[in-house]
């Protein structure tokens, strides 16, 4: 059985409604990241990063969103996540997942984790004040370069629509209306009515509460 | 045929050695960024992200670094640069791929590119000293958790090779000492020695010098 370590409203959301998508047998493991649970010896056997999400399988474990993403869209072909069979269009599924996670990912963190870069207190403030404009342009050049519609990449959906969605409901904290973004807009409310997207939220939402 | 756009020193080298490793009948096109060539109308018809590298081909226009290097192990099969059948083998190269361009290139690109992040000089400055620290804790993960050695996969070279020399090569200017990581030093060394990597450099430092 797989385990999918992940706190709530970090990007190990995407990870989670992928195996859902998959109707894989997985365990979700909450971590409190109030408590610091991701930096305690236990956590840091599983991922010395100490960060989610972290995938344990039989084989080992992953870590890295578009990596645990690819695995599970090809070891669960039937639920037909991404072409894995077509090497250039896998990696397109791969291109929008690497963007997502090293520029777009990456430009949110800066409000919340602006010490990974910088110690002054000043330097952090200016980086916070900065996050509307980044993430805007990252979201300005998905709606209008990247997204397909109404699935990412066109027609079928993939393990690309997870991430997306799982990134824009950072886009309100980030200081930036989505709707200014139609196509990502209706992206992600075709996500909300998905019911694996549903499963996977009631279930972290559930152990958060616990 | 393939076009790789590439300007020297960037993290296009680790596509440009693996389409030697791979055999692969490709072009190198070279891109003046002092000129800022890769803001020109030109280039962001082919990459409207304004970076690179970007890789032409025959179905069309792929970006990011960890895509690219996929799909030219899985273009290439014979060059055996990823264990492309092995869902979870293939998942571990790509989380490696992963955390390089979203944790180890970030933290580099706040030395000369802090103001994708924030606007304020004081700020920039406070994030160009933290540059030795948070790289250097990136190569002591990579160190102690990662690169099994002799290759960052352990006995066979895959397209997480390129990758890790590519931005190892940053570590001077960084201010990180290499030698501090005697298994990333090895590794590096070893690249050094091979004639793909010679061959890649020797263009990129032919095409800038023209």
């Amino acid at each position: 059985m797989l385990s999918l370590y992940y706190a709530p409203n970090t990007c190990a959301l995407a990870s989670h409604i992928a195996l859902e998508d998959a109707g894989a047998d997985y365990e979700a493991v909450f971590l409190n990241f109030a408590d610091g649970e991701q930096r305690k010896p236990d956590y840091l056997a599983i991922n010395p990063k100490g960060r989610v999400p972290a995938l344990v399988t039989d084989r080992g474990i992953l870590t890295e969103t578009p990596a645990i993403l690819a695995f599970i869209a090809q070891s669960f072909p039937a639920a037909r996540l991404a072409p894995i069979d077509d090497a250039f269009a896998f990696a397109e599924v791969q291109s929008f997942n690497s963007y997502l996670c090293s520029t777009v990912h990456v430009a949110h963190a800066h409000r919340l984790r602006g010490s990974r870069w910088a110690d002054d207190e000043a330097a952090i403030e200016a980086m916070k004040k900065k996050v509307p404009q980044s993430v805007g342009n990252c979201f300005e050049l998905i709606e209008h370069e990247m997204l397909a519609g109404p699935w990412v990449m066109g027609s079928d959906y993939t393990i690309c629509d997870p991430y997306l969605f799982t990134i824009a409901r950072w886009l309100e904290g980030d200081g930036v209306d989505i709707a200014r973004f139609p196509k990502v807009q209706d992206h992600y409310r075709r996500m909300e009515a998905r019911p694996a997207v549903q499963r996977a939220l009631s279930r972290q939402q559930r152990a958060a509460a616990a």
